[in-house]
Formats: C-alpha cells, sequence, structure tokens
C-alpha cells in the first residue's frame, strides 16, 4: 500500500496517528507478543475521535462528566495504552508502555480495568466492551434524567471488531441499545475483513450494517484511514437520534508487510519488519521515541476538555450541599447510613411475623425497602421480571419515554444483562441489579467473570436455585452452579435460608465496593427460621450456629438455603433421639472463610459427626467436611449426585432423597 | 378472536391441530404447570409440517435419513409430545401425556433427549434449539458429501421463538448458517409478539427477517393459522439454495382468553378457561380424548414416510459389507478396532523419543494418527485453529465449496460452536470436536452442559489451560474453570500431563459414548513424565503412581496437567534429601473417582503428607487431600488463590510461587 498519499494529504495527521503505530510496534517487538495489526489499523480513527470528539481530561480521568471510551477488541490494548501516554495521563509513563506485558506493568495484556487511568473497562473476552458500552450508554441515560444535563451529558464511544460481532453477546447489545434509543452510543466497526484464521469470509458473510440496521440502529460508512471522513462520519453519528454505527474501512497492520492477512492479527516481531514499515511511515526516530513537538500536539489533545471539566466543577459548586452529597456518594459506591437501620427494621418486623415465603419473595420484600432510600439501584430481569421478583412497586420501567424508570427489561438476554450491568457499575452513579434463573449463570458466566476479575460490585439476582424449581426439570435446575461460582476468585455467593438471612445478604451485597454478589434463592416459600431477632447481620460472619445442641453435642448439620429448614428438621428428629446436634447455616462461604479460625472452629468444632445438605452436588463441600475440626470426624453429605428431574418440587426432594429423615439417618449411621 | 371461519375454511386440518391444542390444555391443566400458548399457537404450523413436509416413520424413529424436527422453543414441549403421541410413537403413550411434568414420565418439562422416541435434542434454554438444528444440518451436508445422496438426503426444520433469537447464541447460528449456505435447514419463527415480560417490543424492536437476511439467509412469511399459506411457505424455503427463515405470524394461546398476552405463554390451567377454549374449537370431547378418526388420520401422517424409509433400507442393503459395517458403526458411535493399537504405537514413539511439546501440539499428534483411521471426526475451532491445533495434514476446510472437508472455522463463536457440536453429535455418523481457548469454556458454557445433560460424546479441546498462557493475561487465564467443569455431572475433564497422557486421553474420550470430554491442553512445552511406555492407558484409572517414593514414603505430591513436571522436579527435590516422596499423576477425576476404593486407597495411601499442585484454585482439591487414606495426615496446596497476571508464563509461575522449590518446601513444612 503506497502511503504517501496518505500522509501528503494529512501530513500533520498521519504524523500524530504514526505516534500509536510506532508506539506499538515497539512495545508489542519488545514484548515479543501482543498484537499489533488492530492499533496499527486503527490509528487514524482514533486520533481523529481524540482530537476532535471526545470529551476527557487527561489530568481528570475520574471527571464524572467524560465521554467514555471502551475498546471493546481488546487484544488492541497499544492503541488505548499509547493514546493513554500521548495524551498525557499521568500514570501511562513511557516505561510503562516499554514494559508492555510484563510482571507489574500497568499494562497488561488486554486492558484491565483498575491497572491504568482512562481503561473504563476490562476488555479482551470479545464482545464483553461492546454490551459494556450498552450498559455505560444506559447509565448515562439514566444519569442525565435524573441529574439534569448539567451534570450529565456524555457520549459513549467503542471500538469493535469482527470478533465482538461474532460472538453472540453482540447480539444482545445491538437488540438492547436499539430498543432503548441509546443515541449518545457510537461504536466504530474496524472493518479490516481479517481474523485469527484469516478472512472474515471464512466463518461469516453477515452484512453488519444490515444487521445494526434492523434492529434501529443508524449506520454509517467512512474510510478509516481519510482523518476528514472519519470525522464527517462522527459528526452524523453524534447527531443521529439512535445509536449508531460506523463501519471503518481499514487496513490491518497498514503498511507493514503484513497488512490484510492474518499474520497482522498477531505480534510483528520481525526487527527487519518494523524497520520497513516505520520507514514506509516515513517515521525517523528511535524505539519508543516520540519527538517533543508531536508529544506537545498529543498533550494539548489530553488537554482539549479541560475548560470543560472545569466549568462543570463549577456548575456542581452550584449545586446543593444536599445534591452534591448524594452524587458524591453515589459516584463512590457508598450506601446511604440509613441503609443498616433500614434492614434491621425489616428483620425484626420479619422475626415477628415469621412468614413463609421463597427467599425471591424475600429478595423482593428487601429490595422494597431498599429502593426507596437507594435512588441510585437499576433493577432489572431477562424476561422473568415476575419470577425473579426484582421490581418493586415505584421502581417504574426504563424506556425511551421514562428515562427515570428504573427497572430494566434486558429480554431474553442473560450475558448482555450482565456484561451491560458490569458497563452501568463501571460507569458509576447507578448500581446494577438483576435477575434470571440461576441456571442460566452459565448463560452470563463470560461477564460474571468480569464483575469478579475487575472487582465491580453487581448484584445477580438468581433464583430458582435448585429442584425445588419443580416442574421445568433439569435444564432449569442448577446442580453444579454453586459450585461454579463459589469457585470463582473475589465472588459472594450468598444462598440465604429465609427472609431475614436474605435480608442480610442484600446488606451485605450492596455494601460492597469491588465484589460482585450472587444471590442464590428460592423459587419455593421456606420458614423463617430465624425466629429471634438480632440485629446484627449473621450472614456478615457466612457461616454461624442457628441452633445449637441440646445436652452433649453428638452431630453438626451444615446447610444453606432451602436445605436449612430440612436441617433444622433432622435436627428435630436426632434431638427426640436423645442426639444433640447443631445446625449451621452457612449462607455465604467466602466470608465464613474470610473469618478468623479460631472463630469457624468454633462453629465447627469436633462433631463428632458432619453432615452437610445442599440440593447441590458435593464439589467443594469437603472443604467444610473435613476442614477446621473436622478432619478426625466422620462425616456425610446428603445433596444432589447428577443431574434432577422434571416433576413437582416436593417429590424431587423425596426421589433425591433430601429429606430430614434422611438427614437425621445419615447422621445416625455415622454414629454407629 | 373468530375462529370460526378458519374451521369453515380447513375443517379437516382445523380439527387435526385442535387435538394438539386440547391435548395441551388438558396436559397442562393436570400438570397443574408448563406452557400452554405456545403449542396452541403453533399448532398448525406443526399440523402442515408433519403432514405434508416433514419426512419420517413414527415406528422407526431412529432411521438415519428421517428429517429431523427440533422444538427449540422448549418450553412448548406439549407440541412435540402431542404430535408424537398422535403420530403413532409407541413410547408415547396417552398415559405418559397425561402424566406430563410428573416423576418418572418421559413427558418432562421441557424435552429431553434419551427421554422420548422422536425428541432429537433437549431443549428449553433459548436458543440452544436453533444451534443445534446448525449443527444438525452440517451433519447432514458432510455425511451426504460422503455416503452419497441415496444414503443421506434429508432437511433439518427448526421451530424459535422470540426468545430463542434474543439468545446471542441465535445470532452465533444464524452467522454460521448463512456462510455455509445450509440450504437444508428450515427455521420456522413463531412469531407471536410476546414474551414472558409482556410484549416483544419492550425489549425488542429488531426486524427479524431483515436480520437473517443480513447474513445470508432467504426469508419467508406466512401466517401461521392458514394451512395453504403454511404449506406454500414451506414448498418455498425447501426450494431455496440458502437456509430458510420462515417467520409464521401466530396467535399466543388462541382462541382463549389469555390469546396474545403474556398470560397465554405459562400455564392455562383455570377449569373454566379450558372449557371455554375447548368450546370455543368446537372440541366435544372429554379429557385427553382423541376420537378414533382422528387418531387414524393423524397415524396415518405417522406411517406417511414408511414407504420412503423402507426405500432406503432396501438401498442400504444394496451397500458394500464395508460401508454397511462401517456407516452403522459411526451411527452406533462406535470407535474402529484399531484405535487402540493406533494409540499404543504413538505412545511408545512418544515414550522413546520424549519430545518437549505442549499438549495442544501432543493432541494434534494424537489426531495425526486418529483422524486418518477414524473418517466420521469433524474438527474445529473458534477462529484459533492454529492455536488450539486441531486441523491435522489432511483434514480439508468444511464449506459450501467441499461439504467433504473435515475441519470447521466456526467463527469467533464458542457458544454456537458448542451447540453446533450437540447437534451434529445427536445427528450421528459423525464425531464432532472442537477448540477454544480452557478460559472461554465461560462462553459456551451453556451448551456444554446441555452436551453433559443430554449425555453426547463431544470433544472440547480446550488449550492454554492455566496462567501458562502467560502475556494475554487473566482475562484469558482459567483458574476457575476446572473446577467449574469438573462440578458439573457427567463430564469427563483431562488434563494431561504429557504428550503420552494427551493421547491416552483421547483414546479414552472418543471411546465415550454418552459423556462429553473437556481435554485442558497446555499452551506452553511440557517434557514426556512417561518415559517408560506402558501399552496400558493409564489415564483410564483417573490417577496412578506416575513415580513412588525411593526409600521410606514420607510424602506424596498429586498433580495435574503441567504441574506433573513441577511435581516430579519437586520429588527429586525432596529424595535428595532423603525424603521419599510418590508422585500421582491425576488427569481426570471423574475416573479417578469411579475406580475401586481399594484401588484409590493404594494410589493414596498414608502420606504422611499429602501436597496437591495445580494452577488453578483449590476448591474441589480437598476431596483428595483429604480423603481416602488422607483424613489424618497432613496436607497442603500449592496453586492460584486469586487470578492470574500478564507476563511471561516463566514469570508467572515464579510470581504466584507455582516451582518445585515451593512444592518441596510445602511438603517440609508440613513434615517438621
Amino acid at each position: 500500500m503506497d502511503l504517501s498519499a496518505l500522509d501528503a494529504q494529512n501530513p500533520d495527521h498521519w504524523r500524530r496517528a504514526a505516534c500509536i503505530r510506532t508506539l506499538t510496534l515497539d512495545a508489542v517487538g519488545a514484548a515479543n507478543s501482543g498484537h499489533s495489526g488492530m492499533p496499527m489499523g486503527m490509528a487514524d480513527v482514533a486520533t481523529v475521535l481524540f482530537e476532535k470528539h471526545l470529551s476527557f481530561d487527561a489530568s481528570a480521568p475520574d471527571w464524572p462528566n467524560r465521554d467514555r471510551f471502551i475498546l471493546s477488541a481488546g487484544h488492541g490494548s497499544m492503541l488505548i495504552y499509547s493514546l493513554l501516554h500521548l495524551t498525557g495521563y499521568a500514570d501511562m509513563t513511557i516505561d510503562q508502555i516499554r514494559n508492555f506485558r510484563q510482571l507489574g506493568a500497568i499494562t497488561a495484556g488486554h486492558p484491565e480495568y483498575g491497572h491504568a487511568k482512562g481503561v473504563e473497562t476490562t476488555t479482551g473476552p470479545l464482545g464483553q466492551g461492546i454490551a459494556n458500552a450498552v450498559g455505560f450508554a444506559m447509565a448515562e441515560e439514566s444519569l442525565r434524567a435524573r441529574w439534569g444535563r448539567k451534570l450529565i451529558d456524555h457520549y459513549t464511544y467503542c471500538i469493535a471488531g469482527d470478533g465482538c460481532l461474532m460472538e453472540g453477546i453482540s447480539q444482545e447489545a445491538i437488540g438492547l441499545a436499539g430498543r432503548h434509543e441509546l443515541s449518545r452510543l457510537i461504536v466504530l466497526w474496524d472493518n479490516n475483513n481479517i481474523t485469527i484464521d484469516g478472512a472474515v469470509s471464512l466463518s461469516d458473510r453477515t452484512d453488519q450494517k444490515a444487521r445494526f440496521a434492523a434492529s434501529g440502529w443508524d449506520v454509517f460508512d467512512c474510510d478509516g484511514h481519510d482523518p476528514a471522513d472519519i470525522d464527517r462520519a462522527l459528526g452524523e453519528a453524534k447527531a443521529s437520534p439512535r445509536p449508531a454505527m460506523i463501519a471503518c474501512k481499514t487496513h490491518i497492520a497498514i503498511g507493514s508487510a503484513a497488512q490484510d492477512t492474518a499474520k497482522g492479527h498477531g505480534a510483528l516481531t520481525d526487527p527487519k519488519l518494523i524497520a520497513d514499515t516505520k520507514a514506509a511511515y516515513g517515521w525517523k526516530y528511535g524505539p519508543f521515541e516520540i519527538p517533543g513537538d508531536l508529544k506537545a500536539e498529543w498533550e494539548a489533545i489530553g488537554s482539549r476538555g479541560r475548560a470543560a471539566r472545569e466549568a462543570w466543577e463549577a456548575e456542581f459548586a452550584l449545586q446543593s450541599a444536599t445534591r452534591q452529597a448524594s452524587f458524591t456518594r453515589a459516584f463512590a459506591g457508598d450506601m446511604p447510613p440509613k441503609l443498616s437501620a433500614t434492614i434491621k427494621a425489616l428483620k425484626k418486623q420479619i422475626s415477628e411475623t415469621r412468614p413463609k415465603v421463597a427467599t425471591r419473595k424475600a429478595s423482593e420484600m428487601a429490595l422494597e425497602v431498599i429502593n426507596p432510600i437507594v435512588p441510585e439501584t437499576l433493577g432489572g430481569s431477562a424476561d422473568l421480571t415476575g419470577s425473579n421478583n426484582t421490581k418493586t412497586a415505584d421502581l417504574g420501567v426504563f424506556s425511551p419515554e421514562d428515562r427515570k424508570g428504573r427497572h430494566i427489561h434486558y429480554g431474553i438476554r442473560e450475558h448482555g444483562m450482565a456484561a451491560a450491568m458490569n458497563g452501568m457499575a463501571l460507569h458509576g452513579g447507578v448500581r446494577p441489579y438483576g435477575g434470571t434463573f440461576m441456571c442460566f449463570t452459565d448463560y452470563a458466566r463470560g461477564a460474571i467473570r468480569l464483575s469478579a476479575l475487575m472487582g465491580v460490585s453487581v448484584q445477580y439476582v438468581m433464583t430458582h436455585d435448585s429442584i425445588g424449581l419443580g416442574e421445568d426439570g433439569p435444564t432449569h435446575q442448577p446442580v453444579e452452579h454453586l459450585a461454579m461460582m463459589r469457585a470463582t476468585p473475589n465472588c459472594l455467593v450468598f444462598r440465604p435460608a429465609d427472609a431475614v438471612e436474605t435480608a442480610e445478604a442484600w446488606e451485605l451485597a450492596l455494601s460492597q465496593k469491588s465484589t460482585p454478589s450472587v444471590l442464590a434463592l428460592s423459587r419455593q416459600g421456606l420458614p423463617t427460621v430465624r425466629v429471634d431477632h438480632k440485629t446484627r447481620n449473621m450472614v456478615a460472619q457466612g457461616g454461624y450456629v442457628l441452633a445449637d445442641a441440646e445436652g452433649k453435642r453428638q452431630a453438626i448439620l451444615m446447610a444453606t438455603g432451602s436445605e436449612v429448614a430440612i436441617a433444622m428438621a433432622a435436627r428435630d428428629l436426632l434431638q427426640a433421639d436423645g442426639i444433640g446436634t447443631r445446625v449451621v447455616s452457612m449462607p455465604c462461604w467466602e466470608l465464613f472463610e474470610e473469618q478468623p479460625e479460631a472463630y469457624r472452629k468454633r462453629v465447627l468444632p469436633g462433631g463428632p459427626v458432619r453432615v452437610a445438605v445442599e440440593a447441590a452436588v458435593r464439589f467443594g463441600w469437603d472443604r467444610w467436611l473435613f476442614g477446621e475440626r473436622g478432619k478426625r470426624e466422620k462425616s456425610g453429605f446428603v445433596g444432589m449426585h447428577g443431574f434432577g428431574g422434571s416433576a413437582p418440587a416436593e417429590d424431587l426432594y423425596a426421589h433425591f432423597g433430601i429429606t430430614a429423615e434422611a438427614v437425621a439417618e445419615k447422621a445416625k449411621s455415622l454414629l454407629k
């Protein structure tokens, strides 16, 4: 490809874009790993975006009203690292660029939220970024409606590649954005015709513009190497009353011997290729060298938004103290102080009235008192609103007609919902929670894992958490999903036993600032086991003695959720036979693990027998069956040993032998 | 809605379709649970499909060349159960219909593969069926090319609802089908405008016809209650040279008070509503009653394909004995007898040459000897062909131009790939395997779980199985995924230590007829630890003594995959200090668990100390740290305690302390 024409037409632009390209070549070359082609191909688009459109201030990366820039095609991480360095983000030094992909550097292989300022979300698993972007744009709409345009009024830009658009999650995101007419969302598609295996046409012939248009987007084209054309398309996209997709025709690895090839997607590390490519760019500088004049031009771009940011701060200072405090609290992710008292009052009422309700219903009861005092919550469900009990009385429905509505009909899109919630949480100022059936954590896994990896506080309301779901059968009955989520680092899995524990779980979940929570909730009604009101949040300890042995302790029964009542009934049977039995409720293993060892040993002392009860697979329970003082004890497990079945819930519990009688028998047999 | 006009126009059709509708009302009413509206709404479409187009023989449900009918909208299970009963499938008695959703019945809440004949795949988790259908259609194309039109030449029909089409997996399926021009695939979209939460427009405004067309499908419309129009559309769809989607405009819960409402989606159980609806249908019969003349009409439909089936059998009988045996073997899911000898020869060669190769490369080495002798394998990768090492030398690439090609470029579509592979395996005659990075089991979870639930032998080639992936960082590094898959019932998780174990794992995986396998394979090179050739397949025992203690046994080190070499090096360190150390390789926990307890105790006797080493979270390991004779032993774990990092692999192993020195130190500290 003859680059001289491009250079000649727009020499200033060309030199600025070349900074991104050469930093990419140098960093990938030094790391001997990475992805060169995408940052090289999209450098012109990104340069125009940052230079002419993106509202940001490199000296204030956390300015709440900045435009958000999301690199969904995260393998092209050197694109964003280059931009952050060039525009003057303080933490993105040239040494960080030099240490691309090395231990301890903030320049990870894929952009990681929390490492470098300016990285709005973790990307790399394809399609996540575009779905995050939908969440960012929804948060912006919600916040603009709530706080007014003077405080929140910005765009969300997203660069997505062919990989992002082939992943199914992108369709969920596209559909959601189209339905909600998210006009502040602009997706720049890196249309380079190349994937790892070769030409895109090897695996896909989709007309992407037609596909987006089918879901209510406005679509635009541009020559991704012509700055004027890029600028025009961005202007048109911003003016569009619908979400906009710009198909940017680009050449991957432009100017290199690997241009327009799958090889160009990966790491270009051959020194001669790098040298030749720089020569083709007319680049005369050393590795990692950005000449002063160019750096100054880029830093001017980095401060383009400074006046706007300062004007925003002045505007913010004019707000009432109450509004300022509320805004700041919400963006800090803090709960209002009165949450604790509100939950205590609810707990007291439950312990007194002792309702027999499903914990999904108990979750709604908690949300009914939470949502009015935490105005930043944004609830939702993946088309199971009435089953997940996520929509409280006065929440309203989010829509283009009512941006103040706080419940979102996500549609049958678990993965898109989870990723959008990640985007909302990352945007700040809102607190998303959303529901589906526990079994469909499967569908949302890719995004739930990223909640945990990024450390964002998203609440997953996962109802119908066992065979207690009944007739819908094994396709809808989780058995391995508790284990799956408990195995995930930095994720709290709550499985509350009754309405009191559910209220406590909600308080704890919302109080997390850097950890997502999964609330595993029953379909079926459960008796109140916490019949004595305690102001203390017992779930906070993860596991605790719900009922101690009368007389000499001979057995410890451990259970979670709907099986705690079964353990309590088994305790009655055992005590009636003179067998002193303790019941330990273990609603959150992760919090129990975090307690001092002495506490755990007090809760789980010598038994001499232990039985765990959970309507799920045993996998993971050996930690508690053998752990702490349990090593020398006899122990057993009452639960599932395979997939469930289709029948009324009570029939299934009997069929799979998860009953008080079976638990008591197991304890007795171990005592023999 | 006035049904009399419909009735008057096509009274015979109307009465036949009413059989489906009334059986649905009766079964859902009796179960007091289920989904009435969809079978009622799609009864006309299904009646015309079965009566005029679907090639099948109810008396021979396993006829290999039958058309396949897939109910992707699986909640409408009474549609297919009614059809199977009416057309005379022997196992689908009226008692089974009466026992809809009850324990032990073959009429589960959602259609379950393996329960009732005629149910080609398990559906219910939305979107799976349409993606399975793509796999069925790909299998048909492959088999038709291989065996000729006289043996394989059929259509795949799929009924999908709005939920299926909102799930992201549907886009992956649509894109794949469009690219491969699967002209024998016909999707009937139940276009009823209703989801559980209300109108589809609450969450989606997508023009589905435009969306399918954008990916290369032909699209058609029909009035889903006009049999002539349905027949016309089906005829046109069959004639189309591309995959076809027919938008069937229907009324959910037609004729009932809940017609066209979200209430109609669920269980209609009110006796008056049921009675009124039957009256509107002009139905005069008792519950579960199908008058003899109507049953006879339906059974005639059930035998429509008998002549075609018999002609096929006659044709099959004309084939050579070799072809017959090969066809029968492939459809039975049996491996050729020489597989065992082939693997043994490969193992011998590896043990002699002792290569240091990544197990993903070892997997390719195994496939290089397997694929030539197992001609039914269909390999593939989700756009990581060169990284997953799934494409062996002579496999060819499946495409419209070469249907005999046996490697599939699935594109960046892990979920769609997994579901398509399920479809292929269910079709029979082909053996699918496909690859992606282990971390992206997340994306494919929904379909992998169904492989396990259905019991189909799909091989998941999951490479880059730990922090050994290196610089791509934590977004691409599995840490909880081994636990996640091990927790899943009926799924073999193989994590081989070297090229010998990899070959053994492949032999075992392919020998499974009702269990899928996940092969967790390293990116990085691993030394051959099985240096002494054994003809016996050692992986078949799941865990075994790789190297025993010299002198008195003081420590047992347990490891899998890439950490076995680390355990062996730790053993060298410990033995040098006079500490007798056994190394147990545990490539497949599930198979080890299936061994007699006596064997497990021989492999894991008293230690007196045990250390497990795995570059993953500890979750699940307590089973082996404390289990068997380990309860009274001291034990420790060397592995991951959170997410990974972005750096060269060796730096990460050192950083996270997963080294021979750390393992030896752990053992020594426990011995103190």
